[in-house]
C-alpha cells in the first residue's frame, strides 16, 4: 500500500529524516536501533520518494510504502496507519493512496453505483434532480407535504437534511412512513418514481434499526455522515441492507481547512467513501456556501467515477447553496452523471415547490435534450 | 446548550452576521425569511455574545445557545450540531460547550474514574506507572514477555500500542491470553497487580467481541481510539462491559493543526471523551514528539479532573516520547492523579525492561514518598 503525502518542510528540517519519522510513527513508534531486523524490514514503512514540488519553497511530494497486512484489512486500522498519530503533527497532507488488490478485494464498494441507482429510479441519460427535506423543526406531515410536491413536480430523488435525526418533534419512523406514503401517492398520479433517502444517525444499534425500518418501508437508500457515525458504519450499512448509501460530508471539514495539513478532499469524499460503500457522495460545490474550488470538485468527481478495479462508480452530488441558476454551470462541469441537489432555494416558498420542481426539470431538459424523450422525464402537463 | 466559539473574522466580514450564519447553518440551513416563526424561535441557534478578544485583531469570542432537543440526546447528532457543516468553513474553533443537566444525565461518563481505577489496581497516593506494548510486528509471546518484565519490575498498568490490531501476525485473542497469563505469573511472584488494557479496533462487531473476550480473560480495561472507531463506540463499550476505558488520540490531530479552526484539545480529549466514558485519556504531553503546549496539557488535565455534575473524574495520561528523565517535570505539572506513560524509552533494550521499570518506580517514590509505605509500591528486593 502506497501513501502519497504532501509535506511542508521547516527551514531546519530535512525532508528525508522527516519522511523516515513518519514511516516509523505510523508503524512501530520506536527508533530503528531498538528494532530487530525482521520488524525493520517487514513492518516499518519504506520511503520511496521525496520530491520537491516544482516552484514551491520546501513543499515535497513524499511516497511511503507500507505492508498492507498492518491495516488488518479493516477501515479503522487503515485510518490509523493513514493518519493516526501524524494527524497530531503539522503540515502533513494525505494526497492519495494506492491500494493493492488484496486490500480492495475485501471491500464491496458501492452496492448499486451509477447504473444501479439509475435502474432504481428509472432515469437514463441525464443528471438526477434532487432536493433535501428541511428544515429541522418541521413535522413529519409538513416534510411529507414537501416530498409529495417535489414528486408531483417530477423530481427524482429526495434526501433528508442531514440535521434530521430521530427527534421527539419529528420521529424517524413517522417521518419515513409519511414521506414514503406521500411519494407513493404522487407516483400514482404521475407514473414516475421519486426516490427517498432518509438520514440515519444515532448509536450503532439505532442506525441499523433505522436502516432496517427504511428498507421495510420501501426507501431506496439512506443518507449517512461517516464522520459522525464512524466510517466503518457506512461499510456495514452498505453491505447489510439493499439500500443505496448517500454520504454527507458533515464534520469532514477539519481535514480541509488548511491545504497543508489533513486529507485531500478527492481522496476522502471520493475514493475512501466509494471504497466504503458510498453510491452517492454529497460534497460542497464551488460557488456555493463553502470554499471548495472548481478544481477540487473536479477531482472529487473523478475519484468517484474513474474506473477502479472491481469497484462500481459512484455519483457525485455537488451541493451546498445551489439554485436553478446554477444548473448551466453544473451541466458544463458535471454533465449527466451527477446528482444536482438544490435544497433551500427550491423549498422557498414551500407552496410553490411543485412548480419550482417542474422548472428544475425543464431546465435540465434544455441541457440534456436527448434524455427528454425516453429518459424518465414527465410528459408535459403532468 | 451553549457553544463557545473563537472566530477569526475577515476584513470585510461582520462578526454579527457571521455568528448568525453559524446559528442557522448548524440548525435549519435556510434563510430566516423562509422560516415560520415557531422554527425561528424554537430551533435556530441564538447568538448571545460576540466579544472581541482583547489585544487581538478581529478574533472574537462568540457564544450561541441551541435548544438541547436538537441533539436528540445522542453523540453523533451532537457532533453534527457542534461542528458538522461549519467544519467545512474556515477560521471557526470550538472552545467549549456548556451542557444542560438534561443532556449530561443521559450519559454515564467514566464508569470507574479516578477512584475506581485506583481500586482496580490497588494504588493510592501516587501516579500510576504505565507502559505500552510495542512495536507492531512482535509476536504474542514477545509482547507477553515484555508485559511480564514490566510487572516484575513493579509497574502498574500496561496498554497495547494503539497500532496493535487483530493482525494475522499477532492475533488479538492470542495476545490477550498470553499477556494476561504473563501478568498473573508475575503477580504470583510479586504479590502486586499490574493492569492490562488491550487495544480494541475493527468493525463494531469486532470491537464488541474483542472487549468481551478481554473482559473474559480478566483484562482491567481496553484502549480505544474514538476517532478511528466512531466516538459513540466509546460510550457503548464503556456502558456495556465492566472494563475501564482508556482513550487514544489517534486521528484527533486534524482538530488541532491550526488553533484558529477545529476544536480545542481540552474540550475534545478532556470533556467530550470524559462525557462518553473515558476513564483515562491519553494525550501528547508537551516536550515530547508532538506539539501541544504546557498550557494546553494543563487545560486537558483540568477538563478531566474538575468537578462536573454527576460525572466521575478521569485520569490524565500525558504521553508521546516520555522517558524517566521526564518524571520530575511531570510530577511538578501533573502531581499524583495522573498516569505516567513511558513507552519506547522504557522498552529499549527489552532485556532490561524489568530493571528499567524498577528504576521508574524508585523515581516515582522519590517524588511521592508518602505513597511508598502503603500505596502499592513493591517491597525493596522483589
Amino acid at each position: 500500500m502506497r501513501v502519497e503525502y504532501e509535506i511542508t518542510c521547516g527551514k531546519h528540517q530535512d525532508i528525508g529524516n522527516l519522511s523516515e519519522e513518519i514511516a516509523r510513527e505510523q508503524t512501530v513508534e520506536m527508533p530503528l536501533a531498538a528494532l530487530p531486523e525482521t520488524i525493520r524490514r517487514e513492518i516499518v514503512g519504506r520511503v520511496e520518494a521525496t520530491d520537491l514540488i516544482p516552484g514551491s519553497w520546501r513543499r515535497f511530494r513524499v511516497r511511503i510504502a507500507y505492508p498492507v497486512e498492518i491495516t488488518a484489512y479493516q477501515i479503522p486500522q487503515f485510518l490509523n496507519i493513514l493518519f493516526g498519530n501524524i494527524s497530531l503533527k503539522n503540515f502533513i497532507r494525505i494526497q492519495d493512496v494506492e491500494f493493492p488488490p488484496s486490500f480492495i478485494s475485501r471491500f464491496q464498494g458501492p452496492k448499486f453505483g451509477l447504473e444501479g441507482v439509475r435502474e432504481k429510479l428509472g432515469v437514463n441519460g441525464r443528471p438526477l434532480a434532487a432536493t433535501a427535506l428541511k428544515p429541522m423543526g418541521r413535522s413529519p406531515e409538513e416534510l411529507a407535504a414537501l416530498a409529495g410536491a417535489f414528486a408531483l413536480g417530477g423530481g427524482d430523488l429526495i434526501k433528508d437534511d442531514h440535521g434530521l435525526a430521530d427527534h421527539a418533534f419529528c420521529p424517524f419512523r413517522e417521518r419515513v412512513r409519511q414521506c414514503r406514503e406521500a411519494l407513493d401517492r404522487a407516483a400514482q398520479k404521475t407514473g414516475k418514481k421519486t426516490g427517498y433517502f432518509p438520514n440515519v444517525i444515532g448509536s450503532h444499534a439505532q442506525i441499523l434499526e433505522q436502516a432496517e425500518f427504511a428498507a421495510s418501508q420501501g426507501a431506496d437508500g439512506v443518507l449517512l455522515a461517516p464522520f459522525l457515525t464512524g466510517l466503518d458504519t457506512l461499510r456495514e450499512v452498505s453491505e447489510t441492507f439493499g439500500l443505496a448509501c448517500m454520504t454527507h460530508p458533515a464534520y469532514t471539514g477539519i481535514h480541509f481547512h488548511d491545504p497543508a495539513h489533513g486529507v485531500r478532499p478527492a481522496f476522502l469524499l471520493g475514493s475512501l467513501f466509494r471504497l466504503c460503500g458510498a453510491d452517492l457522495s454529497v460534497f460542497p460545490n464551488s460557488g456555493g456556501r463553502f470554499g471548495f474550488t472548481r478544481r477540487e470538485c473536479g477531482e472529487i468527481q473523478d475519484a468517484l467515477l474513474r474506473p477502479w478495479g472491481p469497484l462500481r462508480p459512484a455519483w457525485p452530488v455537488p451541493a451546498g447553496g445551489m439554485s436553478l441558476e446554477s444548473i448551466p454551470e453544473m451541466a458544463g462541469q458535471y454533465g449527466h452523471n451527477a446528482v444536482y441537489l438544490i435544497g433551500g432555494a427550491l423549498l422557498h416558498p414551500a407552496e410553490q415547490l411543485a412548480a419550482a420542481t417542474k422548472q428544475f426539470m425543464r431546465t435540465l431538459e434544455t441541457h440534456f435534450p436527448a434524455a427528454a424523450s425516453g429518459g424518465g422525464m414527465l410528459e408535459p402537463g403532468t
